[in-house]
C-alpha cells in the first residue's frame, strides 16, 4: 500500500464510499463505473437512508410477502407504507404486482431476487425482466437487493433485474454473507443521481463510512481472493442444503418446500398453518428454535410457515433438528 | 487477545458496542458503568439516532447559537424546531435559556460545553451546574457534545455539566479528535434507560457498529496508550493555539476574539459585520479560505464570524495567515 493510502484511512473519508475499493466493486458489475457506487456501514444503512431520506413520509413500498424482516422494520419505522406481494416458487405475483401498481401509485418495489430471505425462492429469468420492464413506469423505482447472489450451490445464475434495466434499478449487496458482517460493508449499484444523493445523506449522517474496514477490504479484494473465498463457502454450505433439502424429503414430506438453489435458507409451509403455534411451541422445547415466522409477514400470512436457516450447522445437526420437527408435527 | 475475541470481531456485534471497548471508555466516567455507555459508527450518527428516533419531528432543540453546523443540519433534516440561544465569553446566555424555557417548553438542549465549535468559548463553572439544574425539568434533556474535552492546552479541566447530574444529562465524545477520524467511533454515556433505546435504534440501522474499528481501539486503549497519545497532540496543538492567539493580538487587534484554552477553534468577530461579505471575497483571493458563518448560526447573525481552526497548520502559516487577513481588513 502506497504511504498516502495508509495515512488516507485514518481520516475521514469520501462520503460514498473509499475510492480504490470502489473501484474494485464496481468490476462486479460491467454495465456500471465506480461513481455509480455508493459503499456504506452495512447495507441496511443504506436502506435506511433511502427509507428516511431518499423517500418521503406515506410512500408506499411493496415488498415480497415474506420478506427480510430487518427491512420491513426500516420502512415502517420511516413512516412508509409498506404492500406484500404474494411470492410464488418463480418469484413475485406479477399479476398481483400489476394490480397494486395500477391501484395504489406506489414510490418503489423491494424484491430479493436470488434465494430469497426468508423462503429461499429465486426469482425466474422471465420474472426478472418483467420486473425491469416494470421499473420504466414514471416515479416507480426497484431496488434488487441481491446479499446472497454470489452464493450458488446448485445451478446457473440467472441475470439480474438490473442487467436488464441499469438506469431503472438499484441493486443493493453486502460483504456480510461473503467475508464477515463485522466489517459492516455494503454497497448500492444504481444510476449516478441516486449515488451522489445517497453520499449527500450519508455525509449528513455518518460523514464517511469506516476507512480502515474499507481499506482492509480493499486489499483483500484486490487480487481475486474472494473467488477462491466464495468457492470455499460453497463448498461449505452446499452440502449443507443438500441435508435439508434430503432430510424434508426423508422425515417430513407431507410438509411443501423450497427446493433453494443456495443462499441462508429454505421456507417451509406445515401442512396446516392452523397447528403452526402448538408446533413452534412443542418444537422449541425439543431445542430446535426458529425466528418467529410474524416478523417476516407484512399483513398475516405467517401462520404455519418457518425459516430453516442452514449455513451455520452441520449436516448431522440439520438431519438431527428436522428428524425432532417431524416427530413433534406427527405428535400434535 | 484471546481465540474467541478474534472471531467476536468478524461477526456481528452488540448493537450498543462492543463491550470490552465500552469497559475501557466506561473508565473515563467514575460515576457510570459499562451499560450506560453507546458506542456508534462516529458521534453524528449518535445525533442522528437521536434526533429521528429518539425525538419526533416537531420536537423543539435548543443550541448555542453558533454551534456545530452538522449537529444544526442534522436537527433540521429530522423536522425538529431549532432555537438558537445566544452564546457569551463564560457559556450560553441562561437569563434567555431561562426564558425561553418558560415560553417554548423545548425537549432538549445541546450544548459543547469545551473549547465549543466553533466559537472556542468554554462553559463556566457556575454556568454548568445551572445547566445541569435545568436538566431536572420533566421532558428536558441535555446534551453535552465534548469531543475536545482532552485537548486542553492552558487552564485547568472544569467538571463536566454531566458530573453534576449524571442521570439526566447525556454526554457525547468521540475519538475522531484524538485517535484518528477514519476509525468512526464515538459514544455516549447517560442513563441505562437511554443506552438501552439507542442500541435498540441502532439495531433496526446498522445491525452493530464498525467490530473491527472497536476491536483495534479497543486494544489500542486498554494500556494507556491514549494518555501519552493526547499530551503528543497537546505538545503539537498548544504552540499553534498560541500563535494563532498571538497573531490576533499582534496584527488584528481592533477584533474580537475567544482566547481560547483548547479544542479546534477561535472564534473572531471583525470589527464591522457589515463589511463581512467583502471581507470573506478578498480573503479568499490572498487563499485564506473558510468554512461560510452562515452554517454555524441557526438564525441570522453570521456575519463578521470567522472560525479559525489551527490544529492543521503550522505556526508559520497561522501567523502569515492572520496577517493576510489584517492587512485585507484594513484595505476595506
Amino acid at each position: 500500500m502506497p504511504q498516502n493510502t495508509k495515512s488516507d484511512l485514518l481520516r475521514y473519508g469520501n462520503a460514498g464510499g473509499y475510492l480504490p475499493l470502489k473501484k474494485i466493486l464496481a468490476g462486479f458489475y460491467p454495465e456500471s463505473s465506480g461513481d455509480q457506487l455508493f459503499v456504506a456501514n452495512g447495507s441496511l444503512q443504506i436502506l435506511d437512508l433511502i427509507a428516511n431520506h431518499y423517500l418521503d413520509p406515506g410512500d408506499t413500498v411493496l415488498v415480497e410477502s415474506p420478506t427480510y424482516d430487518r427491512a420491513l422494520k426500516i420502512f415502517r419505522r420511516a413512516g412508509l407504507e409498506v404492500t406484500g406481494i404474494g411470492l410464488e416458487e418463480d418469484g413475485i405475483d406479477l399479476e398481483e404486482l400489476n394490480r397494486v401498481l395500477d391501484k395504489q401509485d406506489p414510490e418503489i418495489l423491494y424484491s430479493i431476487t436470488d434465494f430469497q430471505n426468508p423462503t429461499g425462492i429465486t426469482t425466474s429469468k422471465e420474472k426478472r425482466k418483467q420486473i425491469a420492464e416494470l421499473a420504466e413506469r414514471p416515479g416507480f423505482e426497484v431496488i434488487e437487493d441481491s446479499p446472497y447472489r454470489r452464493l450458488r450451490y446448485e445451478g446457473d445464475d440467472l441475470p439480474t433485474v438490473r442487467s436488464f434495466n441499469p438506469e431503472a434499478v438499484f441493486q443493493i449487496s453486502s460483504l456480510s454473507k461473503l467475508v464477515c458482517p463485522g466489517i459492516r460493508i455494503g454497497w448500492l449499484v444504481g444510476s449516478r443521481e441516486v449515488t451522489d444523493q445517497l453520499a449527500e445523506y450519508a455525509e449528513d449522517t455518518y460523514i464517511s463510512p469506516n476507512q480502515l474496514s474499507q481499506g482492509i477490504v480493499q486489499w483483500l479484494l484486490k487480487d481475486g481472493w474472494l473467488d477462491q473465498r466464495v468457492e470455499k463457502l460453497k463448498e461449505l454450505y452446499r452440502p449443507r442444503l443438500r441435508a435439508t433439502l434430503d432430510s424434508l424429503e426423508r422425515y417430513f414430506p407431507e410438509s411443501h418446500w423450497v427446493e433453494a438453489e443456495g443462499g441462508f435458507f429454505v421456507g417451509l409451509w406445515l401442512p396446516d398453518p392452523g397447528k403452526g403455534e402448538e408446533f413452534y411451541r412443542l418444537v422449541e422445547k425439543r431445542e430446535v428454535v426458529f425466528s418467529s415466522p410474524d416478523g417476516f409477514f407484512p399483513e398475516k400470512g405467517g401462520e404455519g410457515f418457518v425459516r430453516l436457516p442452514f449455513p451455520a450447522l452441520r449436516t448431522t445437526e440439520l438431519e438431527e433438528g428436522i428428524k425432532r420437527m417431524a416427530e413433534v408435527w406427527h405428535e400434535i
